[in-house]
């Protein structure tokens, strides 16, 4: 095995503005308390007994690994969502499912979306869901603006 | 060294329908036997003394990098395909170079394109090719759909 | 801890024609000097205490997270180019900050741009600039070109 699997997660979301939208997404891991981290994008699963847990305050450079959804807009006053969906399993000796989606439109209906996402997930696997948790952001753009919603693994 | 390097790998490959995009990436990945990974995107070394392998079956969760083309479409009866390619040097102590090819268009273009891609790579290094794997599939959209195809490393 | 917490860091930047735009982005690896190892992309930051090296050879095939832009354009003629910039803070215990921009137009253009994000970005954090780094590249396609500009990282 190349790296650990993780053993814990947690999920979190934020909104900036920014000089450029790189900036914005900056910003957005900052408000949402990743900001010093340096994170790993993967696709999308909870490991078995990964546990739920309050978000660390990471040692700053910190390589961590995360699924996230992420739009940036540069369309004055454009509402802009992002949201994130952990399926979790009846079976603990199964792994969970992560889905991401973000789009225009308000929070209620991106989340809504990407909880969905998550219960076809599990469908596909045949998969009884025993908890299903979800986190989502919206965000008026002022200039240039991201959002950003994330389940950030640890172990 | 951060990371360990790795020392195995298998190709493999996977199409799916799904109710979004990204669902339909998550049934490829299932279809591929990787869809309970954390996949971790990855340019596009196959190191030296790395052997082929027949694909392993992974602890759900595990973080695993792969080098992957993917490809997502939602208009009905249109033909996608993913291809990868590996090509190995002739010298044992230098790299392979994989490379990742997606588009609209049937197979067997798409696989000729993405074994040129190699050819290419390993002419840029002035290093003789001594063998040259690939997997490619095609899929056609039904509403959403994706395909992949990947290499997947392991040590 | 999943992953450790790199302890160096060093800036490169190439320019490749190339038989697709993947090959391209290969080329300009190889000609930066990173084109036989594994990049993983992340987010961007320099943990505190990180040194700045001189480019490290690094074993074919290795696992190698990186912060990059990286443009490719198949219009002839046309101007493409990539840059990082690196501010670091003037608390020693505090990280630095990577930013990456790339786009259509020359390579002074481009550094300003990415060097004054930088600037925003430990501006956001309310931290003191110590010194900000730089580096550049631009390149004139001929039939596919690509530019790539790299913060890598090593522990």
């Amino acid at each position: 095995m190349i790296f650990k699997t993780p053993t814990k997660y947690f999920l979190v979301s934020g909104a900036s503005e920014g000089y450029t939208p790189l900036n914005a997404f900056d910003g957005a891991l900052i408000q949402a308390g990743i900001g010093n981290t340096n994170i790993i994008k993967m696709s999308s699963i909870v490991p078995p007994h990964c546990k739920l847990v309050a978000p660390i305050a990471f040692p700053p450079g910190a390589l961590v690994p995360a699924a996230y959804a992420c739009i940036t807009s540069d369309v004055p006053r454009e509402i802009i969502s992002a949201g994130v969906a952990v399926a979790l399993p009846e079976d603990k000796n199964q792994n969970g499912l992560i889905m991401e989606y973000s789009a225009k439109g308000d929070r209620d209906k991106i989340e809504e979306v990407v909880r969905n996402m998550a219960v076809e997930g599990m469908k596909l696997r045949r998969w009884e869901i025993k908890d299903l948790k979800s986190i989502a952001i919206e965000y008026k753009v002022k200039k240039i603006g991201a959002v950003l919603a994330a389940v950030v693994l640890w172990g």
